[in-house]
């Protein structure tokens, strides 16, 4: 019988990861044991380690986005089509629970991704915090009743899954609110997974035409591998040169839609440049506070009748259509090899700094190896 | 027999306003002599005085919007309904003529005004291009075939419309972005005509609370004129005291729409702040530039996930319902209120010097006194 | 103490409506005891009694928006804004519960109206169903968990509410589904409590002109007294007429908008008529099946590119701004003006008929007096 | 010299297609005279030899969407990146000509299909009328000044854009009503040209899963090699069938979006049902009248909270993304490979027969041969 999990804590902000262990206790009903086959090293838990995010109670287990196997379920629970997920099946689920469903944020906004009682697996929800085992880099978690499960579709390995990790369900939020018609010129600042999936996305939305700017090179690699019809680097090349390339790949005007996914806040004016007169700017990727950028409102926003939308983390149905959108797309776009390795529980601290310094396209852990 | 108008010229940027004597030619086809009743002078006015406008042909006539009595037509025209104007009608008509119809702009991207063949009356028609006399500051002016005419509709005083001015096109292309929603909270930014006839467009539209923030205190005094709930001094407040001010009105949240029309880059960030998580933020005051301002881009777009929407200038549909809106409401919301001042062709400098001073709320010129 | 409750209840379809006494049970955490003060007799309640609408579990006792007393509240209960409801006060709630919030309709489509698990007060939540009481024309009534409760906001009377009735947020949800565009002519069919409230919230939001074809004429004179600019007598006159008459008041062309609430289903092919070319046209009256009608796919959808909206019940938003509209707008529209008479539970019977023979706008029940 | 052009004309509605000699006039300034390489025979044409369409003026050159060599033009004419047309290149245009830009529906509705000033080349244009040529089933074609002419994209054939013709402007115009989002399941009704076309670019527009019924078999036939997910043979199932087997692929809901492509107004009600509850239903197939249908307004529309949008026409934002998505996505979806028989003048008769007869997914006539 199990009684104990081993799990990556994050003790405190700056704090150096450690191994700790963790009781395994008795479910409550309509929770779930998960064993964790695959959890993601995103670059949001390079930011937990250092600290940037606010409102995070440590020691916290970081991983948002995993995949396992059910070893135990207690009571009823059902996902969105009315079924009951059963032990031995492998379930992945939204990392964010506890959206109240009962507030103004969630019922007259209709803006859940704002709702002040969010709360997210391995980002908000602490290890000290019971039931515990609440992020996913641990050989255990618990999910909590309400949380809503997903068990792959057909045709989706978990490699695929957590290949297109968080950056999928995010960068199909950004997409919806990209609104592209087909034709589109899309370019895409950013080559990490958000921008990868987005590039990908783009692609399979019969955008005319995809450009990425990015670094390092095996980046740009793997979107042209997905299919991109252009990509700069970013680290050699100036503001200037990359507008008069995108200007010159897009009829002299500028892309119809700009996607920003780099996290670097200077993409950001640098975006409202390469956008057409009366085109649209998603910014996805300021998902960390880097200060203030100079912008020019007259210039860059109200003369080019530009459109911005800021989009933040990403809801069920976007889990949802990125689970369709492997099930379908996944022999045309091979998510499963943006995994550039797969580490142990142990080797956690060495997959964060892989991350930190873009070694890898995506570090993934396998907590049962 | 007409052949001279006396009209006020431009002559270079910097340069002070001069009374100068045109020819008046023989009319073309589809060409109108339109005699002047009333015209008006706007920030835009001031800054062409000024020249911080790009593109505009020096020596020029200014004043976009006007009103006149049709003293001479040739051949035939016909207004959007299929009627032809009269000699002895007042007419008004759209500022902005020679946007193609046939360019990648209005035909593709259907942003006609981002139309780069697009000239305005009295900004980027100069006064030496033939047949001349294409501002309103001037006894005559000459429209081109091709212009948009528009007859007064039922119930609409010249006064009321050239009080309206091109503020209102403009709010109204404005609220069209905002896209409010019966019962939203709708904060301006800016007491000028923009921001006061927006002002009365979103009480007109049904939001649940408007609020403005302006200066001086008589602008500030027409927007409750028309209805506004709330009010702030923008000189004698600090934008931690106004955020906290709107947040109480507002739920705590911020209002649900911004719109800024206040033409201060500053008024950018603060919009930001502002408005809600998930709400809207309309920029249209930016009409001139006046250099870079900081954003922080986490916390001020993507974290609230904000919509911001830029606005420039205004097309045939949006003067079609401002003409809409006055012929309706005008017992309600009087426009011609907001005019301060009639001056004649002789006291434009003063005019214009009472407009750059904001002693005024309109200044409107009639040549013909 | 509170041990039973008087009840109007429907015992099957087609059976006349029976006064019965029914116990309170104990309170369980969530739920609140509600003394009713006031209740309405809609439409639907006479489609109940007349057992039209599918999937009603008779016994039922009728009543889905009332608005009453607090009397007891049991464990911790809290409203959108997180507020406590308190003994004592006057509260009203969604008349939907058990909106899943787990469900595909619910997360993916976001379509909450198509919830299947979806249950309403006083029309599919029966009598005998445990813990009872789930209709409003009973002296007390027991809100379920998870009801979400609302607060009587500043200036809004218990008259004004219940006069605006299920009416009111039903017309909420058409009008956001209208889309109206400030200047728009729009016609409202029906006059009807659905067709008032569309008629007020039509010109709340800045239509350019309202018409409202229905009957009685003492309807027609309420939707006068709200500001139609225009009503037609259904009764009186044949469709050719009034698309004529609709026609010349609308420029030729038809409304932009048409919001049909007659509940007749051959005002569908004749709003398909009364809207221009490219118009939209909203359908919320058709709550009861009446069989099919003939339509013209070509002349009447095709060829004029019309857009048709159907709009099925309200959510909490749609209520939530009921209440803002009746509390900013309600001296100026006065919604407890609709109520024609106010029965009690004794008189249930001869209220359903007067409203089934449309001898009063709005009939409430007050089970107290 | 070029002096007279062989035509194929309706002389009059119901009588036989004849063969003429029409002279060649001088050409006016903005003037086109196009040798035309290769025109369509759609359903249209039919209708029209039929009689079946309002305000035709016979006698009728038909032929409205066709490609050819530019043998002469007379003085400027411009596209719509400024370039100018050479005499011995290939072009096409937009069939609508004299969409005027100048009334109502042009400009305040922006609604330019609705125009009522609006011509077609083939089909509102006379034989009689000057400067004539204004079909093109005829050897030549004169293009009137002010045509909006498009050179062929790089990769684009005149067999390709041909094999399109009208039906992939028509389908573009629909997918852009349909507004799928990634992973949608969309089913189209109707499998001849606008109705493969719209499967393919649902397809390219990252649908889910579509769906095709139509017939006949070798019709089906091209919507799988398009890359269909599922065919139906209307002519040997029934509708209760189709239901089933709609609901059986898409999760027991129904498709997200259905597109009406058929022309026969009972796929109307038959489309309402196949949509799922919350569902879009764009019906663009209804080009002709076959009288009223039976449609059953709560079921079909209101209950299932059902939005449909009917689509006419298209404008040349439709063709400049037709010819896009020909340039980027002809080599995955062969258009061409839809013309299974190219005609000479002579054979015009049998082609309209064999279309007529759906012996044919695509005719074409090639003039020259």
């Amino acid at each position: 019988m199990l009684t104990q999990s081993r799990a990556v804590v994050f003790p405190a902000p700056h704090a150096k990861p450690e191994l700790r262990l963790y009781p395994i206790p008795d479910l409550q009903p309509g929770e779930i044991l998960l064993k964790v086959l695959l959890t993601e090293v995103c670059g949001t838990d390079v930011h937990l380690q250092q600290g940037r995010l606010a409102g995070v109670p440590y020691p916290l287990i970081p991983g948002h986005v995993s995949i396992g196997e059910a070893v135990a379920i207690s009571g009823e629970v059902r996902d969105v089509e009315g079924n009951s997920p059963k032990v031995g099946e492998t379930l992945t689920f939204l990392d964010v629970i506890e959206t109240c469903g009962n507030c103004w944020y969630c019922l007259v906004a209709k803006a859940s991704t704002r709702c002040p009682l969010r709360k997210v697996y391995g980002i908000t929800l602490g290890a000290d915090e019971a039931p515990g085992l609440a992020g996913g880099w641990s050989e255990y978690m618990i999910l909590r009743a309400g949380t809503k499960c997903l068990k792959l579709k057909s045709g989706v390995t978990p490699e695929a899954f957590i290949g297109a990790g968080c950056g999928l369900p995010t960068a199909v939020h950004a997409i919806e609110r990209a609104d592209i018609t087909l034709g589109d010129r899309v370019l895409i600042q950013g080559s990490g997974p958000v921008g990868l999936s987005a590039c990908a996305l783009a692609l399979l939305s019969g955008a005319g035409w995809v450009g990425v700017i990015g670094a390092p090179e095996f980046r740009l690699q793997a979107a042209r591998d997905f299919g991109a019809d252009f990509t700069l680097d970013v680290t050699t090349t100036t503001p200037a040169e990359r507008l008069k390339a995108v200007r010159d790949a897009t009829g002299g005007r500028g892309a119809d839609i700009v996607i920003e996914a780099s996290g670097n806040p200077h993409a950001v004016p640098e975006g409202c440049d390469l956008t057409r007169d009366g085109g649209r700017f998603v910014i996805v990727g300021q998902y960390t506070d880097h200060g203030d950028i100079p912008l020019n409102p007259h210039l860059q926003i109200n003369k080019k009748q530009l459109e911005i939308r800021g989009c933040w983390g990403s809801d069920f149905s976007h889990v949802h259509r990125a689970m369709s959108v492997l099930s379908r797309f996944g022999g045309r776009m091979d998510w499963s090899s943006l995994i550039s390795k797969t580490y142990t529980l142990d080797d956690a601290g060495q997959a964060l700094d892989d991350v930190a310094n873009q070694r890898v396209v995506k570090a993934v852990i396998s907590p049962g190896r």
